[in-house]
């Protein structure tokens, strides 16, 4: 029987699903399954947490093909907390078998792809944006730290069997049209709700033309769909990308069988394809560049592991050169890796940024999580990342526009919301079969020996140490990094005042701020669990407070907790006594987080039951162990000051979810034996 | 009658002295001069109050011959203020004849010598590494920034007139010893307290083998020793560098008279230098770095406007080429200014820089003042730059060194603090007869054609509008950017609490720290000024806001107030209240901070009365008026729980600093005409 790609590289990795399963035989959609994780990366936000959960599992050392601890998002440094959570890192890598990633290496997923990435295997990251590997035709998921952990100690990654939505490319890109404008199409139509439970699998004649980096920059940003992942084929494009990283051995080609059956199916022309943007605030907020065009910018920055390889490098340098950034924009570009940096240097391409008056900043996520370059108060600010979540880049008044690295270069030249295909440039690597990568090694300004030397230079990836030096490691703990606090019991009767009631499309964003005053305190639950709802009720921690931390329900809307992967917006209401959470819908990572740290993710049966609730209701939910354990609709009986009524909650979780929460989290499932 | 050459410089700019005074011999030592300021500079972090200053005396267009506002400290932009704040210098350079230094140009010191300085100039800079211009044969003075919004507005510098002290070089560096090494082994000798109303004279046949950079690293720390500046004579190699920057004509031969007569005489032969490094946490704690070979190192950072020159970088590559810094050592890199980075990127330095793991840090301050890169918690951080005060790196308990980068690089590379002497490596530029600059076009490794063509891009320097054009601008003011407040009326007696006494060596960063956290406040006195003392009393603000900040007195010991030219330490006491600062000894600018913002400095006649007055006690200035206008001791009675005494305070200040105080401060005595 015909499988889609997707369905072929999760098939060999299943290790439990539902009984009717059939090897080789589509998985129902919605089934419960298990898959064996290959590879596992974190990045040093979740990393802290995920390696103290690890630590507590007891393993001597990680059970998987490789595990990657990267440093990448606290690089600012204000004071001594990141230096001490990067040596925490590095220790635990040492003593347990990972590779290690040292700060200024670059952007977990760039560096990942680079060095580690294989067609055909899985990839589990304790970071939204792990999806970047599905580039090179891996299953790469992002998920919470906890379950990073539990991979790491042999554990399988459970998940409902997504469904598959094919994605068909024709065509080939225009010249001044880039691979973010791919990916804005599909936000677009599908918005950022389209892909919950799904994979986005491309396909087509039009995959062709596209290269490894620009794959991976689709994938990458599959996430704001809220899918479960996205997939490229592995082709002879992969192959020359895997051998210009001199990693030809790690080659395989991998496609969908003839005749697969998809979902559904979305076809896309490159060759119609515009210039695109996501205007403020949210990546499916998607109009075409030329209906901006008369919007001043303030600001331009280029990286983050949406854009940030050499090609995308290459293509900004081809519209900058001999030019200079408008004197009233202020233009910031962050090459991906180390690796990018040192061929960009090589290729002449770092020059022309530095001399169009690009200011340098470190190969890390940087802006893209609020870690610095904020814009002017009211600016305009054009990024070529991935989110442009309210008051992520840390000024909350800016206008965040999401747009393809050469929408930016030619808006950062111009001064004003600007189609690259509107301005005369050359662009050596543009043909009219698509862009050339230079990492192929057949550009004259790169040569395979030149790109193999570097991309092989691992001076900042320290590999993991034998067993028995690995053994006498210290691990190395700053004051700042604090044991994760237990979780509260399951209990059978919850009556609690809801102390939040938020909207739709709430964002992990809006549950746990990043940027520089927050992100230094992900190794220390009890601080951050300050900031928890911030955005939404700057009072929610006090109003938490000041019932002991003894318990509340918070209800939302739509999509709930979409975004990051951040474990920390389920730790902090975890701390501060949330017990359930009641929605509309929620997104995929959030609500396996909530469930991970013992909270119940429960959604409305009748919609409008969400209009009936107001914050400061009690509610009581009853018969919660039968509930759990027979996968039975929670019984709520709703307390107003106008009288009281009772809703129904729906209890979908798999019966696994379902016993973590009976189990009080997945640290106490786990540690009772639960796999 | 033979002159020194900081007198020849300083004769020709005076424009008023005491009556004694006959051009060609030499001013009396302390009496007060008048000069004209041909230059200024200033950066964002004292520049936005200079400029909000210098918008309220009302003139058109600076009357300087060139005026600079550079952006390098408020660079990392952790929310709004920081663009906010470069929007507003931008808009006001353009409105009245400034050029702009964009954000990623570099260090305002690096840049400024670069693109204007000019031999035999006077340079009036709110930054107190101003003197860095003496490198070129400049008198290069740091003040306050409301000094120099006077200095735009055309009018003069007044100071004591300084001693010289004269510093005979001879012999050559050995390879491995920097130009830090030099300064380090004046400080050794003459303390951070040492320079104080004096000026540093290098001359002999040492001087020639120190290239511009180098000579500008020595200038740039004089500001250590409390000097009021320091000065090389310009000479074939100071031509040599004017003309690799495109800038022949600004070229003029100047060194001291034959016979020119110093107050005193240092000698160092600098064949008999080592290695040297400033222990925490004084520039003056000086030890050889052999003597620490067994300290384990946990970061290395290199840069700041004492070593970043391409030089420096150079010095760097050469003894890392081919190696990789240690793996318990995270290792960083600003180099000064977007030319250097870009000939740094020609002559493949960048590239070996970061094959050998360094992580490439903005071109800006950074680290230097706290903005980022904070060293771990207990840390041992080897920093090229010129100040290791407790805290200013952002992490308290770290261990600040202070070294040549080729002391940096060797500690990078072997973990350990390291004499580069001891390690076997080339370095093309190092010659038997000293360092070669890659700067002077000998090199292979850079042509002649290659540095004009960078140095001569100015794409990041924004040059004047002409009037017609300035006139339309309108200045862009963020939220955060707020009036000078107003400075208290003098009064006749002031009857006042003490509500601090602090020890010697206070720097302005124990006064009014740097960092992320209180620096973009610096366009916000009244939320900066909660900072005010902080790390030596924290509750100082709480106990002047618990009186409502209606008058308090300082008590302080030696050297008050050394480190930067930062006004807001004036300002923050000025606006909590402080009215007078009692102390053994000033450092310069702080002194005269003070005075502009009219809280009175005065020094214990007898040293000992320090030891007689406690925190709490009360102190009651009389007769204020008579002892400012007739320049008599101030007669102070104390007010101890055990009984009164009285005690006398010098009045050693100018005319013109007494009438400043008289008239509420210096934009009072402004106002009111005063010159």
């Amino acid at each position: 029987m015909s499988l889609t790609l997707a369905e072929k590289i999760i098939q060999k990795h299943i290790v439990s699903a539902a009984s009717g399963f059939v090897p080789g035989t589509p998985v129902k959609r919605g089934d419960d399954i298990a898959i064996r994780i290959d590879q596992t990366l974190t990045q040093d936000a979740t990393g802290t947490m995920a390696y103290l959960q690890f630590e507590t599992i007891g393993v001597p050392r990680v059970k998987t093909e490789v595990s990657v601890s990267y440093v990448d998002h606290n690089t600012l440094q204000t004071d001594f907390k990141n230096h001490d959570d990067h040596r925490y890192l590095q220790s635990v890598a040492a003593k347990y078998g990972l590779y290690y990633s040292r700060p200024g290496n670059g952007v977990c997923h760039q560096v990942h792809i680079e060095h580690f990435g294989k067609p055909g295997k899985t990839l589990l990251g304790s970071d939204s944006h792990t999806p970047t590997g599905g580039g090179i035709g891996m299953i790469a998921i992002g998920a919470g730290g906890i379950d990073v952990a539990v991979a790491m100690g042999g554990g399988a990654f459970h998940l409902a069997m997504p469904k598959i939505f094919g994605v068909k490319l024709t065509g080939t890109l225009k010249k001044g049209v880039g691979a973010k404008d791919i990916i804005l199409e599909v936000l677009r139509r599908e918005t950022v709700k389209g892909g919950v439970g799904a994979i986005y699998e491309y396909f087509g004649e039009g995959v062709e033309s596209l290269t490894v980096p620009q794959r991976a920059t689709v994938t990458n940003m599959g996430a704001e769909l809220g899918a479960t992942t996205s997939v490229f084929p592995s082709d002879a494009t992969t192959k020359k990308f895997l051998e210009s990283m001199g990693r030809a051995a790690d080659w395989t080609e991998l496609k969908a069988d003839e005749g697969a059956v998809y979902d559904k199916i979305i076809e896309i022309n490159l060759s119609e394809l515009s210039a695109l943007a996501a205007c403020p605030n949210s990546p499916d907020a998607v109009k075409k560049v030329a209906e901006l065009s008369q919007t001043k910018v303030t600001q331009v920055a280029i990286g983050s592991c949406t854009n940030s390889s050499l090609d995308d490098l290459a293509a900004v340098a081809a519209i900058v050169k001999g030019k200079h950034i408008a004197p009233g924009v202020e233009a910031g570009i962050a090459p991906g890796s180390r690796t990018t940096l040192l061929m960009a240097d090589k290729a002449g391409i770092l020059g022309d940024l530095i001399r169009a008056g690009f200011r340098i900043l470190e190969s890390a996520c940087g802006p893209c999580i609020g870690m610095g370059f904020a814009p002017n108060s009211e600016g305009v600010s054009l990024r070529t990342f991935n989110r442009n979540f309210k008051g992520r880049s840390g000024t909350a008044d800016a206008g965040i526009y999401l747009v393809s690295p050469e929408t930016a270069a030619a808006s950062a030249i111009t001064g004003y919301i600007t189609d690259a295909s509107t301005l005369d440039y050359e662009d050596p690597s543009y043909t009219s079969s698509g862009r050339v990568s230079l990492l192929d090694g057949t550009s004259d300004r790169l040569s395979s020996e030149e790109i193999r030397m570097d991309a092989q230079d691992e001076g900042l990836l320290i590999a993991p140490l034998d067993p028995t030096e690995a053994a006498k490691v210290e691990i190395v703990r700053g004051p700042n990094i604090k044991a994760c606090p237990p979780c509260k019991s399951c209990e059978d009767n919850l009556k609690l005042p809801v102390l939040l009631k938020a909207g739709n499309n709430v964002s992990t964003d809006d549950i746990m701020p990043a940027g520089t005053k927050v992100l230094p305190f992900r190794s220390n639950i009890p601080e951050i669990s300050k900031f928890t709802y911030e955005r939404l009720d700057s009072e929610f921690y006090n109003k938490a407070a000041a019932i002991n931390m003894s318990g509340c329900f918070v209800i939302g809307g739509e999509n709930f907790g979409q975004g990051s992967s951040r474990e920390h917006a389920a730790l902090g209401p975890m701390y501060l006594g949330v017990r359930a959470v009641i929605t509309k819908s929620f997104a995929r990572i959030h609500k396996a987080n909530l469930i991970n740290y013992g909270i119940i993710p429960v959604t409305f049966e009748d919609p409008a039951d969400y209009d009936k609730i107001s914050d400061g209701d009690t509610l009581e939910i009853t018969g919660i162990f039968e509930s759990l354990k027979k996968a039975l609709p929670f019984n709520i009986c709703v307390h107003t000051k106008n009288g009281d009524f009772n809703i129904k909650g729906v209890n979908d979780m798999a019966e696994r979810s379902r016993n973590i929460l009976l189990a009080g989290g997945l640290a106490s499932y786990t540690k009772a034996g639960g796999q």
